[in-house]
């Protein structure tokens, strides 16, 4: 038996839309902050009477279930049944990134209870196959996922670009939906390969926003990172947009929390955002800052989180 | 001295970008219906003692007189002074469309007050000059406007699909925000064109969305309309989404009514939005849903005008 706990990570630089779908391979690199306070906490214990998954106190079934086994699969195909407890201490699947840390933590305890030696990379390079934004949970600070261009993946993985004490940012999460997301990320992102007019320009503008939120993250420059950021963001959201059918996970909170933040901005207070496939806002600014982006949020919602730069897995038998 | 009363127009399928700045030629195609009720009326007189230009009773300077006169003067370079005088019956600036029939009704008085002789397509091609959209306002029903080929835009005009009585629609225009709005079309369009990685796409994928939108006019389609039109106002915005900075005109109310929009055609409603440069929404649909679209809007902003499908220019002396 081992057990991983594992923090979240949001895309700074996002992630939308696979080269590969089998092997979860990214068209674009993305880049990360992994999150502080957010964390999921998995057992995996091999040789049980059967498999069994239990997630947030309850048995999965269906397809949640049969993602986490199919993942302990492709780590040990010839596996003994196993049970696997999971747990959030934060809402699961409303674009809080709870899949990141979720696969994260489910390879590296499975990795630990099978006592298979392994690099973070390659760790990565599992937690990958489970849920892209999973690679680059395995570090805390800030991470790159490598696009890459080998067609087996194997130059697909995370790289740690900063440990956490580099520097102290804060993230302002507001939260204006809790519950599950309309169309799912894997849903959402086959629909825009297959739609979208605007989705080959996404594939082929990605890197000048990697490349300035890398420097700004290693010069600890906020509005480079933060123009960059909002820049991927919007990029990404407009392929989202053009799908067909549409796909719009933009509330009218979360249009009233990005006027907040230009708003914010004009004031002073060097404050940028971001959003996934769901309907909340994460903003990323200093930590002398986000009690006064806390404030202006929580105009707008009920539910506010400010969180950290989050550490590494820990990883216990 | 000449009147002209034109009808604004909205686009279904949208423009945005010039392949010509000068001559106002658009990058793409687009068209259009004329709305009823709404209009500009303007009077144009030759051999005034000086150039004098009143705009909604008020005598208009700076960059508001000159593109007027400017205006006259592209149509008679060695014109005698003018006095124009003209007003609308509805929000100036807000992406209701004022430019549309207000540059189209300055063309049509002048050409009455001058005498010259010209073909609908000659007045469309001058009011093109003056604003982009005012190539469609010199007729009622339905317009096509044509992208054309030619450098000297002799081919970019509007062309006459449908006449007003051939189909009964109705247009819902839920009034967001009345003031001018924050970006002008024409800064816009620039920022879009010169800094979006989205424009390529925008331009060589609007072909689809016009002759679409043309058919399901011709056959009185609503829904092939309306997904023409959706698809059309999406691209649009995700061009500005992803200019720098983000040209981002939605507000909070925008996206409550697109979503209101969404819950009236899962609940059987045949509706569908556009919007323009400024947050107003516009919904489309047939005369009979129009009370219950018009009540739908009304729990989210105050203002809300149904209108119909205008009529020709009326042209007087």
């Amino acid at each position: 038996m081992a057990t991983a706990t594992v923090h979240p990570n949001i895309a700074l630089v996002k992630y939308w839309g696979k080269r590969d779908r089998d092997l979860n391979l990214p068209s674009t690199g993305s880049l990360s902050m992994t999150l502080s306070d957010f964390a999921t906490t998995t057992s995996v214990v091999f040789g049980a009477a059967q498999d069994e998954v239990m997630i947030n106190g309850e048995l999965a079934t269906g397809l949640p279930a049969s993602r986490v086994l199919k993942h302990l699969d492709l780590i040990q195909p010839d596996r003994a049944p196993a049970r696997v407890v999971s747990t959030n201490n934060f809402p699961t699947a409303a674009g809080l990134a709870s899949s990141s840390s979720g696969f994260a933590a489910l390879t590296l305890a499975a990795l630990k209870a099978l006592n298979i030696d392994h690099t973070p990379a390659q760790a990565s390079i599992l937690a990958r196959q489970g849920s892209g934004s999973a690679s680059r949970s395995i570090w805390g600070g800030f991470v790159e996922w490598r696009r890459g261009v080998k067609k087996d993946g194997t130059d697909s993985h995370g790289l740690h670009i900063a440990p956490p004490d580099h520097w102290k940012l804060n993230m302002v999460i507001a939260v204006v939906d809790q519950g599950q997301k309309s169309v799912g990320s894997t849903e959402g992102m086959l629909r825009t390969m297959a739609t979208s007019p605007m989705y080959s320009a996404w594939v082929s503008s990605w890197q000048k926003d990697l490349d300035g939120a890398r420097q700004g993250i290693l010069d600890q420059d906020l509005e480079m990172v933060g123009r960059a950021m909002e820049a991927s963001t919007l990029k990404m959201f407009a392929t989202m947009f053009t799908s067909s059918p549409p796909i719009r996970y933009w509330r009218p909170a979360s249009v009233a929390i990005q006027d907040e933040v230009s708003k914010l901005r004009k004031a002073g207070i060097n404050c940028w955002w971001t959003m996934d496939a769901g309907p909340n806002v994460k903003v990323l600014c200093e930590p002398e800052d986000a009690p006064a982006v806390a404030d202006a949020l929580q105009h707008h919602v009920e539910d506010v989180h400010t969180l950290g730069v989050g550490g590494h897995p820990v990883v216990e038998e």
